[in-house]
């Protein structure tokens, strides 16, 4: 299986061919990055000195022809155009960015400040969570890889918008998220001396994450629930906490039992006994979630771990993969847990 | 003024010393540590090696009678017994545990696992909240110095407790925490390659400061508004966010302009016009506090940041002593801002 | 292959559980862990949940009967007597700790403080450095895996100890290492508000490893050469760096290129033409090296970087593994780039 | 005293205002940035809201005449010029740039790139370091402020270099380097996902910095000692620690004493009896010095550390300033130990 990665340079592309190093059924035939072209990618990314992918160079053009898989990790406007040509041409795409996520088309000037000009494929994309989409994306052309915020939240709130156990409209979501889901631009709140031992809240009232979120759980649910998020960042490179507060009727019990049964076959949820940790999902695909009930007031708690650039992004990437070309979905992804040219 | 700290050698003991060595009008008489007792302070902290405090010695035996002011830095049981005498003595105290912070003293056995003897002092306590309370705090005998999650929470509520505009019976507050907040105590999770680059929430449905801040806020409101706490870790050394989310039927300017009016004149609250950051506060007696609404959920999200170190413990006991004595509330407390054996 | 991992609960145990867990040809059939005996190692170390080990169980028992190979995480002083009792069954082990590292038996009470007994089997071991003694290992029946900072620094001077090119009797080395270096064990130094932030130099004059590197460079060189050595903490969980300082009559080039040589073949050894970075390592077998000349003051500056863990310690000891049976030695080894317990 | 600071949003310019705000006998008439000229301090910095400080606004342009002590945190160039007008009006400048720290001028195109115009002035500077040029800084109209390397290692040798008693020609100094000590400008390096949990050499032959160090001590000793010198980069915000390597004649108990003689007078040299560390100088003037030899291969090692941006540039430019202008030394700089933007 010949596979492209577009952006390939950035950190959910790096992620990826670290990713795609275990994938023995994969061949990368070629990395885009407009930054580096013609450069060694052992050469901008000395770690891969010495290993198979040492003399893998970093091209400028696409090849639309040539690959089974093409991986987009591209801003957000630019991949619109890329997805679509790769789709008329029959090609398997899996999109990093938000291009193709969000099925209402008119949020797309509200919150990324483009109009969307292909509401068709819009409409065919698959959202690519395979906890909930797992049989569409096996059918799909072009699969919208979920954003970090989503995949923690939407898989910490899945088994009880399914079962619509929900007593309000309004779900509370707060999130902390490691820097890299920034990306790799340099920002001076990013720069180490003023980001380390740092932490804030940021967009605490419109995050372009809320209507993915909400489109969603509207599909799973058929309701309007809404989302009051607030994001935090904190001082890890990656890692994703999210914590998520509603009204329900169950009782503690009830809500645990829920959470089991839907995930008791999921190769990559684990039900956690106590609050979920960065550490144990970073560097892999693997989603913690601890399911708990305030009954004081009432309400349940639900806290969600995730790696943002392994279930989050990359890794998630390589589960729709394998969904979409018939592997067993959890191939070459259980046994990793590690780390890139962001860590230690 | 004579000043004794019992408990000096833990985190918020080292830390009042550093805020007293700037505070011309106190005389530090006696350190208490049983631990390092009949040695020199900087002996165990080599950080004070040639400053004016270099040769004060830990002691085991608490003086009594020669003090004007004590601060108490232990743990919560032995405070209730410590603070009755020194109270039945006439001295002024300030007691940096939960031993006096409470006023129905049913809360001890379920929260703290002792029973409270004291119920008559427990109702002459103090709370030391000098925004809310300053009044009070100036006649006080004992003031019961609040807790770190407390503090940055009830002056994220407290303009809208006092005016009451909150239209719910519960508020959701999920909070960070550095790490200093659980003390010098070492256990695993916190052994730095395991602590690095980690973060979760912990004690999910039930913390120890949930009673404290429901019991103000209904001192304040008159209303049962019950808090629904998630408290998390995150790799800092000290530095606390505070993110609290409510209904009201107000709109954005209007809370803006409550927290600008309430605050406009006190020395330590600061009203921010982003999300306020961890670094801005630490080393300091800063509480900064951005307002908030979500107009799509019509939910308020009020976000503070204190020092736990600062605000949320040693400066908010000595703006405390400030104020008991007389002297101005922020005198030698403006120009720290800085840090300590924590640090960097 | 069935195998064995004594002391297997502490970091560089559980570093070995991860790469054994790319390991093909390998079954781990016990895991031996007196501190958590009879509990299950994903209870323990949760990471390991939903992954093929997920069930196994902590032993507190060894069966030295039922291995072919034997990995030994112990203190020092008990490794001594469990690697004699299973290289008389004739099992092949590989000894992490430095019980058979040095032959001079003598050092044994002046820098592990215990009378080393087994002076025959010393001789007998083979020091596990594969860039050096690869022959040897492929014979062996005990191997003594190097310590960090040993690996390191013999890395970073085999060339010029072979060829015998340092024109005086001392070299210097200062080196940098990561906190898990000192083990899972707690100290208050390394309680993360002490840790984080901070830096030092510790035994900056009589550290456990001078002997065990100065009886290598005997070996190699025919001379006695002394190490000045100064090892120093810095707040990175994993990763070590070694500057090496000594004179030669060698020009620059003809010192790179005696590396480049030397090393041209090895697979885990790279030259690296910028200082290196533990960042490139970490999670790695891999050593990077850097070789320099200060032409003002004549003296060579080679300076390499590892992961502690890795190439240091456990990564390594699965290289050696693969010598000892035969297999090709970097298999299972080069696609691993990744963390572990300890990350993020 | 009216003080004017020229570079005033960079960390060293930051830090001065720190450490000036507890100086009462000081009034910041002027703080001169180019970048942020226009904007109020506090606005830039939000720390300083609500403190004395609040209001100053960064300038453009430098007021030459109504200063009474100018403070330069230029890059290296623009001092030159700016030195020459000041110190031309009789001003009396304190320069944290390498302008004047250098008397043979002849290095200046080789180390810094440009040809330096103003032999004389450079002649007449005072290298200000007050532990061995005390009684010309008293007299002094420029001090060129030294580098953070040169101060930390200066240090450590100044008593054995006053005393003639090294017995080699080279001495080897091995160093460790917060972040900040690059400056505020951003570099990907130091982005925080890959300047976290690394640690690297650079410069590893050449840096700016030598001539400096050279230079002292041959006016110090009248000797042509070579400095072999390797930075090295750690993942902390602010600090420095070096190690240096010498041979000597004297005995270990002859060498601290030498030591603690020489210093005992000192404010804020401190002879620890342990390696010092990061975290006891951070924030503070101090320097922290241990000594030792190493009897095996007759060498000295002397530790120091020194908060770079403290001792190492802002605190020893106000050292500087007080004697200067006849105040005593340690003059609101001995009670202060504490951060500022770039903590915790």
């Amino acid at each position: 299986m010949k596979v492209s990665i577009i952006g390939a340079s950035g950190y959910t592309g790096v992620e990826l061919i670290r990713y795609l190093s275990f994938h023995k059924d994969v061949e990368i035939f070629q990395l885009i990055s407009r930054q580096f072209s013609g450069k060694k990618l052992s050469s901008v990314y000395p770690h891969f000195t010495k290993t198979p992918y040492e003399d893998l160079i970093f091209e400028e053009e696409v090849d639309l022809d040539s690959g089974d898989v093409y991986f987009l990790c591209l801003p957000h406007e630019p991949s619109v155009e890329l997805v679509k040509k790769l789709a008329d041409k029959g090609k398997k795409v899996i999109d990093l960015s938000a291009a193709y996520r969000i099925k209402n088309k008119d949020k797309y000037p509200e919150y990324y400040g483009f109009e969307h000009r292909y509401g068709e494929l819009l409409e065919k994309a698959v959202y690519g969570l395979p906890e909930i989409f797992r049989s569409d994306i096996e059918k799909a052309g072009v699969v919208a890889n979920p954003g970090c915020y989503p995949t923690a939240t939407l898989l910490a709130l899945y088994p009880v918008i399914k079962e619509d156990v929900i007593d309000t409209d309004t779900v509370v979501v707060n999130a902390l998220s490691g820097i890299s889901g920034a990306g790799r631009g340099m920002k001076q709140q990013f720069h180490y001396p003023e980001a380390h031992s740092n932490a804030y809240a940021y967009n605490p009232v419109k995050h372009r994450h809320i209507p993915e979120m909400e489109d969603i759980i509207k599909r799973v649910s058929g309701k309007e629930i809404k989302v009051r998020f607030t994001p935090h960042i904190i001082p890890v490179s990656r890692g994703m906490i999210s914590t998520v507060i509603f009204e329900t009727n169950l009782k503690r019990e009830q809500l645990v039992e829920l959470y089991r049964l839907e995930y008791r076959y999921e190769p990559f949820i684990r039900i956690a006994s106590v609050p979920p940790q960065i550490k144990n999902v970073a560097g892999s695909n693997f989603c913690d979630i601890y399911v708990d009930l305030d009954e004081r007031t009432g309400q349940a708690v639900i806290i969600s771990a995730i790696d943002n650039l392994g279930k989050g992004a990359s890794s998630q990437a390589v589960q729709n993969m394998n969904i979409m070309v018939g592997i067993p979905e959890d191939k070459y992804l259980k046994d990793i847990s590690g780390s890139s040219i962001l860590f230690p």
